[in-house]
């Protein structure tokens, strides 16, 4: 028997999980839901139920599961409706404005015994999951640095996040991926977070930020997101990674992750004099590296999709599997988006863990 | 007439100074001194005096100038007592170990009245004067982020520079010219400082460091150093540039800069809902720009070199110009220096100016 799906908001990710679901044997789309009739449109399930009304979608008895995705800022409310109507709830990212809204939500969510997760479907990017795989392996040795880049040409924001009201920018929207994507890597308490915040581009809200993190285990983990970063290098506007460590570094660039693992032959200590000759003057200790000393490994492959979220969806709701997005990682992140305002309204660290 | 010179400590940079002072026509190499006699033994300039006593050098009448070039720790005794000998003074840096004992040295320069600068040369370096061109030309419109970094390959510390108590390690070393650089770049009080120091490789001495800045004017600056930073990208031993602003942004590579200026034909800002589709799932903001969109121009040609840091200081020497290189600005370094220090070992922000 298939699993029952809802799906409560049909805009741009809507559209995606009802092609996500359609593409999954064990799921059926029952009914989908939109303040904006037209939206629903171009529906592609067969006998799918369309309303306007949340309350009418959640009266739908064999609904299992309900994906909320509606605009930031109703998430709340629509939360809480549907686990009062005793559906299970995926629901897209961030999960909530602020970390007092989503303690209401998980409130009425444990009170009610539905399964609960958010789409944080990014711990599945090819590219997240390379590093992490590196990092994992500790092919690096001690690492000191993670930092995970994202690029963007034009300043872009979509449709509602262009505006601070509906939960708009791009902390909201990549921040929480991007975030996300490092706590599940590094697991270590956070001590301190670092952050600047910036709307460089766009009038309302965030298409910059920068963020550090100093993590208990002596790893600094850093994130920058810029919709307007310019430069015409090879796969800029996408994903980077770089990692440090005491016996290598790790680099990628792109979604689809073209980097390496580097090493070198020989560590150099106290050495004498020798002088390289640069355009700025002598440098004994920086410019190209002698014949030989840096070798390079490729990098691993993963083997990672964006539907293996939903697997485990499915694998949790037949007690199978844990979720993987956890009820308490979410406030987590949300946690740190709080921090992440914070330091960068006072331009000071704010003690985290 | 020539300006008679003196050099004081006849290692790495006393050799740099000696040839400098040969191949200008004003100044003359009259005397140099090492302790360890054999380092003078290649001395190229003809009747040079060697001493291995700094006091006798000192009580060479003739000697207008010294170059300090002994290691760190020793600045300070050196500098006073050839101020108190009534030597004009270029000191190599970090002129000081603390701000506490540059005050000290200060005090007694400013007592005997001779003339005093740092041999900051670096703010000559091509790279640098290439980004402080684009900076001072306002050509980003409003600038966000500046950021500075320079990678090595093998952990690289030279001579005593491995060794803590002569105050080695890179932040000494490369670190006070790069900060120099930024601030000699963005006029603006710093209100904080956040850092990461470390020995990666090294046991006794840092060998990466990350530093913020937020300054008073909203653009944040951005320092990273590290010794065993691999990879194998075109010109990534060198030194890096990235500046962004709100009208484009400029990067570069290289001592000998490559790079460009680059911008875009047109902000896209409240778009709708166009789909790129990625191997880490579709984006509505990110991915490969389309066609035509991102422009770029050359970087702004100069003209330098460090052999202007000696014409600047003859200059001064003469009355015709303000010596380049200023008491504050040099205290101000080392001031970041420590907030440096003590906001990697607390893991918070430092409040500043």
């Amino acid at each position: 028997m298939k699993v029952n799906f809802g799906i409560i908001g049909f805009g741009f990710m809507g559209h995606i999980h009802e092609k996500t679901l359609n593409s999954l044997e064990a799921t059926k789309v029952v009914a989908i839901c939109d303040i904006q009739e037209e939206r629903m449109e171009d529906a592609i399930t067969e006998g799918v139920i369309k309303t306007t009304s949340v309350d009418e979608l959640l009266k739908i008895e064999d609904i299992n599961t309900v994906i909320i995705s509606v605009s930031n800022h109703v998430h709340k409310e629509v939360v809480i409706k549907a686990a009062k109507a005793g559906k299970n709830i995926i629901c897209e990212k961030p999960a909530a404005m602020s970390v007092k809204e989503y303690d209401e939500m998980v409130a009425v969510v444990k009170d009610t015994g539905v399964l609960f997760t958010v789409h944080q479907q990014r711990r599945f990017d090819e590219d997240f999951r390379t590093a992490k795989e590196v990092y994992d392996q500790k092919a690096l040795g001690n690492v000191f640095t993670v930092q995970s880049m994202l690029y963007g040409i034009n300043g872009n924001m979509h449709d509602w996040h262009v505006f601070k009201k509906y939960g708009g920018g791009m902390l909201y929207d990549w921040g929480v991926h991007l975030i996300d994507q490092l706590l599940y890597m590094v697991d270590s308490k956070i001590t301190t977070i670092f952050a600047d915040l910036r709307n460089v581009i766009n009038e309302e809200v965030d298409d910059y930020f920068k963020i550090l993190f100093r993590f208990e285990n002596g790893i600094t983990g850093e994130i920058e997101l810029g919709t307007y970063f310019l430069a015409d290098k090879e796969k800029w506007f996408e994903r980077h990674w770089f990692i440090g460590g005491d016996s290598g570094s790790m680099y990628s660039d792109g979604f689809e992750p073209v980097g390496k693992v580097a090493r070198t032959t020989r560590l150099l200590k106290n050495v004498p004099g020798k002088t390289t000759m640069t355009a700025s003057g002598p440098t004994r200790s920086f410019g190209p590296p002698p014949e030989g000393v840096l070798i390079t490994e490729e990098l691993p492959k993963v083997n990672v999709a964006h539907i293996m979220f939903f697997e485990n969806y499915l694998n949790a709701l037949e007690g199978k599997e844990e979720l993987l997005v956890k009820i308490p990682e979410v406030r987590r992140v949300l946690a740190v988006m709080e921090a992440v305002r914070e330091s960068a309204a006072t331009g000071r660290s704010i003690d985290f863990e």
